[in-house]
């Protein structure tokens, strides 16, 4: 019997999975509800209705993804009770779709670096080992390429646009820009999920987010902010240290269901 | 020469044109706002998706009727000058879209109400002798013959679910009665409108309205309230007498587009 030199990839744990589709999920759970605060308040009806559109696919793949972190933890909760029924030290998105809304090249910018992000992990993970993620993927993935395109032709138009458009557009992305680093900081479980052909390889996916996000805001006439190295002492989302707008948005979001637990509705 | 025994239909005058397509536009542009506000509370992830979607395909009606209103108007005002640079006075919509979004009984009763008058004037409408309102008309029969199933199918839910919800929506229904009857209240605009073939004939389609409503009430185990005589004192959205609330919508929906105005996003 030889023994491989190199060892086949073990599969990820249950824990390992169930995190990956809670953070997944999180994500667009809170920043499709984030989105969806725009809506009847766009200054553009047909912009109103396309943000109010991509909010939707959010919610969406959140149903999905949620759905499927309750087969896999099999403690009986569904996307609803998962949505509704956690507290936010329980939520795994990341701070960058926590924050508020902001004015709208707040909320333009935002969606970009989180859709550029969205691309590159969905293609990823089109090829992950777990074929209920994998086809998740493939569904989200083509929703996930309109919505950057759509929010990389408003970098470009607020960017190349009026003085105060590009004032505010590169404030935004000046105030984001040490939250989007968090979307690639890789820790444990995202070392062993990659590992395992079921997550996305973090690390390496960032370069390419980088391309996409150094191409658009350069033609934007915009300028890409410092990075801020990353110190492993900065709170994370994903391991539930949030900002304090978490709570007031899921305050919000689970009163109704909260007030009738197991309500027939 | 011999003149003919019955006028034939003279065209209806610009006014009464626009005056209907602000009628039409403004009535979904502001239920489409008061369902938008569920976005992210309605109890239930997939319901949340619903109504949103339902929202998003009364802001796109609006749209395309507000656009073919300033067209009308010839004054260059676009769907945008429309929605957010008239004051209240100046909306033509029913009081009905106005209430407040309520509880989510309400919030299903009012739609139901709202979706069965929307299918049966807009397939009336379909026959407009305006060939643009005609086609705006078989495009949004497609989606609210979709949403009177939806909230149709909600109100036997509701009503025959259980004894908490039934009393919810019996008294959503009870509060919203009077309110339906505006709906149909035609006055000598919609006279006019119904007689040159470009609007619907309103006191003809009321019977078909409440076949359908006193079938779904009836097999949800809901009692129909008592119809209040009309009277000609009643205050009317449709000629600019509306609720408090509707100042306090537009507010909330106009600020971003006042406060820059002639901003280039």
């Amino acid at each position: 019997m030889t023994i491989p030199s190199v060892l086949p990839a073990s599969p990820a744990p249950v824990h390992d999975e169930l995190e990956l589709l809670l953070r997944l999920g999180d994500d667009r759970l809170i920043l499709g509800h984030r989105l969806s605060e725009w809506c009847g308040h766009a200054p553009i009806l047909e912009e109103d209705i396309a943000l109010a559109n991509v909010a939707l696919d959010l919610l969406g793949q959140a149903t999905l993804l949620l759905r499927r972190a309750g087969e896999v933890e099999g403690k009986g909760r569904d996307e609803d009770a998962l949505a509704y029924f956690r507290d936010a030290v329980d939520f795994r998105c990341c701070r960058l779709v926590e924050l508020p809304r902001g004015d709208f090249a707040f909320t333009i910018a935002r969606q970009f670096l989180f859709d550029a992000y969205a691309v590159v992990t969905l293609d990823a993970m089109k090829r992950s080992t777990s074929a209920e993620l994998s086809a998740i993927a493939e569904k989200s993935l083509k929703e996930a390429k309109y919505h950057v395109r759509h929010s990389g032709e408003w970098m470009l138009k607020l960017g190349d646009g009026s003085e105060e458009s590009h004032r505010r557009v590169q404030r935004a992305l000046d105030d984001l820009w040490r939250f989007a680093a968090e979307l690639f900081a890789a820790d444990d479980v995202d070392a062993r999920l990659a590992a395992s052909g079921m997550g996305p390889d973090l690390p390496a996916l960032h370069a390419q987010w980088n391309a996409i996000v150094r191409d658009v805001v350069g033609r934007a006439t915009l300028t890409v902010p410092h990075d801020t190295p990353p110190s492993p002492h900065m709170p994370s989302g994903r391991r539930g240290m949030h900002t304090e707008h978490l709570g007031h948005l899921l305050a919000e979001m689970q009163i109704v269901a909260r007030s009738h637990p197991g309500a027939r509705w």
